[in-house]
């Protein structure tokens, strides 16, 4: 058994994710951030990899006061599970997503050192999985175990297109923002290498939000590989 | 002077115009085709880099008879003026732009060998401007000089970027398909260099078309670099 997973990305019109050097761009809006803290505070875990960690040292909380206190009075964490996938644990310690306002999920793969483990097992639980790199669907089976049953993707490219490419994902959000970055090395919404054949998806749902355009898709097929 | 310069593609969800082995994938539909045909019958002139050409070997002619027909009645040849920007003319002789179904200009720059060229002359008019690569600009100028007033761009993702680069893009459409094909080497809408900064764009349109979603864009900011 897996979590329900679903993508939330915010792209420019030419599907990039940042630019070449990785800068933090505006590609989002002030409506879409608040739809985003939204499907956080719904959500029982959000995932990202460690290339985003390193790029923008996230802190993956809920911001709104208002939504966390709702978590609080359902009996839930003020914070949605952190999960951070980072096969070598090349995590700083002084990462922001370590720190205490919500719990964190390191996972691993047999790569990773143990000296590191053992300092950052004060800070995060750690999950071993896979040989070089994270096995993601062991990763999705413990979530699952533990309670999580809605899982928020956020990010980057990589880890995106490995979940598909493992026939993870359930559902993707793409906000695309009223902006071009271009660039063949910019990160872009599903990188690592080409699906065998592509992933179909239906599309869900679709409108404007402040100047770009929130969709919505749902996976059609599961196994591309 | 410059011509009305559009840029028409069709792209997966995550941006990709095609998959990292260059094959030629469907991400468009039959609606959107029918779009792209009227898109083309209504331009003076197309524009496709070589990357193209020597991916997908295009003949870029209107395919619809009646809309063949009803630019003849308008007194207009049958198809707008096929456009290569190919710096070195490596287009192959039996290219299919380069058949008798349409006018063809081959823009090429200063390091284009004179032999091929001198063939390639009995199929193609030859426009030369740039050093290394084609200068865009300059070319912008010799459309509009021959009458071109709306230039309808196919891209790719290459010849896309550096007209964004260089401010002589008005308009964006872009139909994302609804597909995934992932690949950190795969083409996307806007390749070459990362901007310096986005350009930004204006929504004007959006609308679902087949499977997926059809987008248009003004370009508010021309200069970015
Ligand atoms: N606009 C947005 O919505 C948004 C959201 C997030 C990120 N971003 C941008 O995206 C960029 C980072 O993306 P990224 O693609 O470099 O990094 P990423 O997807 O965040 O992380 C990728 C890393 O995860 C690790 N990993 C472990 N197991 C994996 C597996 N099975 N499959 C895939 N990856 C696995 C790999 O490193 P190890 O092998 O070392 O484990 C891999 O390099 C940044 O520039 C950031 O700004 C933008
Ligand atoms: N889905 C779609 O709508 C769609 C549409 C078109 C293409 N595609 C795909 O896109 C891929 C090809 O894209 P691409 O990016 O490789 O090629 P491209 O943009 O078609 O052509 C790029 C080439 O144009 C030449 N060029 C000359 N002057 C230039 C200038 N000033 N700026 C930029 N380029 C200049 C360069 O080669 P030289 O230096 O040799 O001149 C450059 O490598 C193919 O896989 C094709 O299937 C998809």
């Amino acid at each position: 058994m897996k979590p329900f997973v679903f993508v939330n990305v915010a792209a420019s019109v030419d599907g990039k994710i940042s630019n070449e050097r990785r800068v933090q761009l505006r590609i989002s809006s002030k409506e879409d951030m608040e739809r985003v803290d939204k499907l956080r505070a719904e959500s029982d875990a959000i995932m990202v990899g460690i290339g985003t960690v390193l790029a923008d040292n996230p802190k993956l909380t809920v911001k709104s006061d208002e939504l966390r206190k709702k978590r609080v009075l359902e009996g839930k964490p003020e914070n949605p599970l952190r999960v951070v996938v980072d096969s070598k644990a090349r995590i700083p310690e002084d990462a922001l997503i370590l720190n205490d306002e919500a719990e964190t999920l390191l996972a691993v793969s047999k790569k990773a050192d143990l000296e590191k483990l053992k300092k950052l097992q004060e800070k995060a639980m750690i999950f071993v999985a896979g040989e070089e790199r994270v096995d993601l669907s062991e990763l999705m089976e413990f979530l699952y175990h533990i309670g999580v049953r809605k899982l928020m993707v956020e990010g980057g490219g990589e880890l995106i297109a490995s979940l598909f490419r493992e026939g993870l994902v359930d559902e993707i959000y793409v906000y695309y923002g009223n902006v071009i970055i271009a660039g063949k090395n910019s990160p872009t919404i599903a990188d690592g290498k080409s699906l065998d054949e592509p992933a179909e998806l239906e599309l869900l749902e679709f409108k404007k939000l402040g100047g770009g355009i929130l969709t919505r898709w749902r996976v059609k097929r599961k196994r591309f590989n």
